[in-house]
């Protein structure tokens, strides 16, 4: 009985929960269960983070995201950077140079001033530095108590650079799995002050523009079969997607993935694990071997990517699947994080 | 002393109101005063719907807004085909054909999931009807009152179609002024939802796609110099705006205007005047005087604009000022909305 009467369908939920937002398996479901059905109909969809058009003779790769972070301003950024980097970094996963963003606010009625004209100081800034100009805009004003201060979608267009198909479905056994640097910094920073918790040291969010990255690895001619940046649910969740599109193994070594000694000991005081943690300035980036160690070489060549390490490798599976070697050499299964690890984390 | 700390200029106010959200004066001032002097710097900038784009070889437009209608489903749509249908339209008003759409939804905790499969699958049918893809999307979640269901931001691009420049600045002395049918059917049908109140008959929202007259204007070969959807702030905000940047006059005739009865009885009941009233399908067109005739014709023939009349004319004076030539002939200005006549109409 208490099967029958659990108010959970096996797969949808009847109401949405925090979770639907985390960017795991409950975010999945929202999407395969109610907005493919419904979208599918008005456009080829992919599982990747931006949508590609041919429009005249070009190709170009379009992409959304809106920011809820909670707090609006936190070490090392502001929702207004994260805005804007979160929306370039998507661009720049699918191999495309950001030529345009747009910008569109959801106040809240009673937000000081001086917050809204901080966090839009900010967007100017990270717009500047990823020469990406903001061309359009919207501002909505919702009654105090039916919004939280601000929230912001960015939408990007950009010009796809790349000459063949980034994405995981070029993905390939015998691929290399590269992360640009350290794990959880943005996740900590963020958790650091909404908890009012002071670990061993300062945490800054990692926010940054990934761009800079991959137009070096395209002009070092490198060829990338799929980038993903590593947000809500962390690692974890974005080598889950590839692997279940590709139907491949991917396999990480936890030794070699980065994680700062303040992000390990704040995740272990605080049960995180950091694979699971959203970071907002790193990405994986899946290569053939042979072209790895150059790969690294050239990542490690710019600001934003100079702790860039191969942390694993894709093998032939009979399904999609995520293992983990732990650092006492057993391996085990990587799931894709359930439910929300650390809600309105970016 | 008092200003050299004053960390805001003087004409905005020290927090949001809800009036910023309105599309008149303050909504003008908070676009003045924090988001031009951010983003000019970015970009390029116009007062205008949508931002133009030179992408290879081709013109682009793009264009975003985010929705917060309350409630979220009203006589004649939802906040789905709304969010839809705006953007199509803001992209139509510039002379451009949709060629994608993003969607990125904040959802509230606790959102009922048959109330957004309603939303989501009134988005899908609107995108059909309006031939346009929604090509990549985002999902959010915010805590259970930190939201109010659905927050919606559609970010559309779309390839300019028209040969010559749409917009204020091709506004002539002499251009005739078109309206594309009765005004304030949106406004009213979410008031009466939200105040619950029933006038002498339904009131359905007006919104839809006004693209197909715009398209069928163009393929007749008219020159159109300025377009307008008369959303919120309705049609004396959008004339306003474009006798400011034009700096000429613009006159309407009051009894040219069309409003229906059911309307115009809700609006003098409760004080309101159906120049401010919000429409999510209709327009304003200018074009030079021959033309326009030729131009409401060919308006009539589409079913969006079957009530297209020549309500005004364009006259050259020292500043932008719009007037309007009372029933009872009598001339007075028709001044920007100030403030918010009724919050979160889109």
């Amino acid at each position: 009985m208490s099967i029958l009467s659990c108010p959970l369908p096996q797969r949808t939920s009847e109401r949405i929960l925090l979770g639907h937002g985390g960017g795991g398996r409950l975010t999945n479901q929202l999407i395969e269960d109610i907005f493919l059905p419904a979208f599918a109909s008005t456009a080829r969809h992919a599982h990747h983070d931006g949508a590609l058009l041919n429009v005249g003779g070009g190709r170009l790769a379009m992409t959304t995201d809106t920011y809820v972070v909670h707090p609006l301003i936190f070490p090392g950024g502001t929702i207004g950077d994260l805005a804007v980097n979160g929306t370039v970094n998507d661009l720049a996963m699918c191999g495309a140079q950001p030529i345009a963003l747009s910008a569109g606010f959801v106040l809240e009625e009673g937000l000081p001033m001086e917050t809204l004209v901080c966090v839009v100081n900010s967007m100017r800034d990270a717009a500047l530095v990823a020469h990406v100009p903001i061309v359009t805009g919207d501002t909505k004003v919702v009654d105090n108590g039916k919004g939280d201060g601000i929230f912001i979608n960015t939408t990007g267009i950009g010009r796809v650079i790349a000459p063949n198909v980034i994405g995981p479905e070029s993905v390939r056994a015998g691929d290399v799995v590269i992360i640009s640097g350290n794990l959880g910094d943005h996740g900590i920073a963020i958790l650091s002050v909404r908890a009012g918790l002071e670990f061993e040291g300062p945490v800054s969010s990692d926010t940054a523009s990934l761009w800079p990255s991959v137009e070096a690895l395209l002009e070092a001619g490198i060829e990338i079969h799929c980038m993903r940046d590593l947000t809500r649910g962390g690692l974890s969740s974005a080598l889950n997607e590839i692997a279940t599109v590709a139907g491949l193994r991917i396999t990480v070594e936890e030794a070699l993935i980065p994680v700062s000694d303040i992000v390990r000991g704040a995740c272990e005081l605080l049960g995180l694990d950091p694979l699971y943690v959203a970071n907002e300035g790193r990405f994986a980036i899946f290569v053939a071997e042979a072209d790895a160690e150059r790969a690294i070489t050239v990542l490690r060549g710019q600001s934003v990517s100079n702790g860039a390490v191969n942390v694993g490798a894709v093998h032939e599976h009979r399904s999609g699947i995520v293992t983990v070697r732990s650092r006492i050499g057993g391996n085990r299964v990587l799931d894709m994080m359930s439910g929300e690890q650390l809600p309105r984390i970016c």
